[in-house]
């Protein structure tokens, strides 16, 4: 079973991640194994320098879309493709869903690239259930790092309003797939929504 | 007008490559670019050290794959289309019939996937002509530097094979643009076969 989260920063879902991670791990019989993407793998760290250094500023959208797609594409072959053919639950603090509502809605590239991007780094991994944490822009900042709050006043709002808006899209498009929470209600109230909707979906004990 | 070569190394293409340049910059009106992909940007100057990177054994041919699309886009952004929209003339040493040749027949990653990352890391920017310099692998060993005959010890004679097989084939199914020459015979005999077929094509003296 894939699982992944996703929405801007600040909307709490590395927290939910890890909660449902320790959840999953207390209750089920499978490992349980936790990515963030893009990272975790060297190579994925090495490919996101060039992504987040300063000098780099004259990297364009598409030139970006294939980086993060490149970092994916490790991460898929040398982690999750493996740990989910050895029957592990694999979490992903975001994925795919990322690149849709970032790079087609925020940055306006066209969807097609998106989906050829996609399509090459997952080589056909796809999640099973994804949980889109949505958060009013304004709140998602006063809960980010400063650090995370000065990155997101330099996208600028109407940035981050059309990645909102991609990430409700998806959940209109995906609804088996895609579940939408309203992400303002406390930490343990949400965790428990999450786990509700887990108890309905099929987790084989391999 | 945009012009490619292509061939494995050691085939004399960046010679080639110099030779229609300077005679093209002596002859013609417009502006001459050079490129070699990839490279040429500063960004993908990153990105070709990690594919260089040894200690970066562990990349997936899909990650490469990725790896060199990206570091197309930005040469593509950031130098090709600028240098075409003004009326240039832009010569490539290696671009799109690489990857086909090198990730889909020689690591045999799948054609679709190669085409969808061509798509997204071009924008739709194809070459007009392209020389492929065909040259059997044995003499193209013979006339590489000792670092690139390594290299290519290392890859192994079969992925060569299926390297130069791949170019051939390209050479079949685009017959008009894909132009195909043997690459034994001397540099300033090919170099006048190449300068032949040039004038045959029309170049806006704009």
């Amino acid at each position: 079973m894939f699982i992944t989260f996703e929405g801007i920063d600040g909307c709490g879902k590395s927290t939910q991640a890890k909660l449902l991670e320790e959840r999953l791990r207390s209750t089920q019989h499978q490992p349980v194994v936790f990515v963030r993407d893009p990272g975790h793998t060297g190579i994925s760290e090495a490919i996101r320098a060039i992504l987040l250094d300063k000098a780099n500023n004259a990297l364009t959208a598409r030139t970006e879309l294939l980086l993060f797609s490149a970092a994916r594409a490790q991460l898929v072959d040398a982690v999750i493709r493996p740990a989910l053919e050895q029957g592990s639950i694999v979490i992903a603090d975001r994925f795919t869903d990322s690149t849709i509502a970032y790079q087609a809605f925020g940055r306006g590239l066209p969807l097609q690239d998106i989906q050829f991007a996609n399509t090459v780094a997952t080589g056909g991994i796809a999640p099973d259930i994804t949980f889109f944490l949505d958060i009013p822009l304004q709140q998602a900042k006063e809960r980010c790092s400063e650090k995370n709050a000065d990155r997101m006043e330099l996208a600028g709002d109407g940035f981050f309003e059309r990645v909102i808006l991609g990430y409700q899209d998806l959940s209109v498009i995906e609804p088996n797939r895609v579940k939408r929470y309203d992400a303002v209600m406390p930490v343990d109230a949400l965790h428990e929504e999450i786990w509700q909707e887990m108890q309905g979906r099929i987790i084989p004990q391999r």
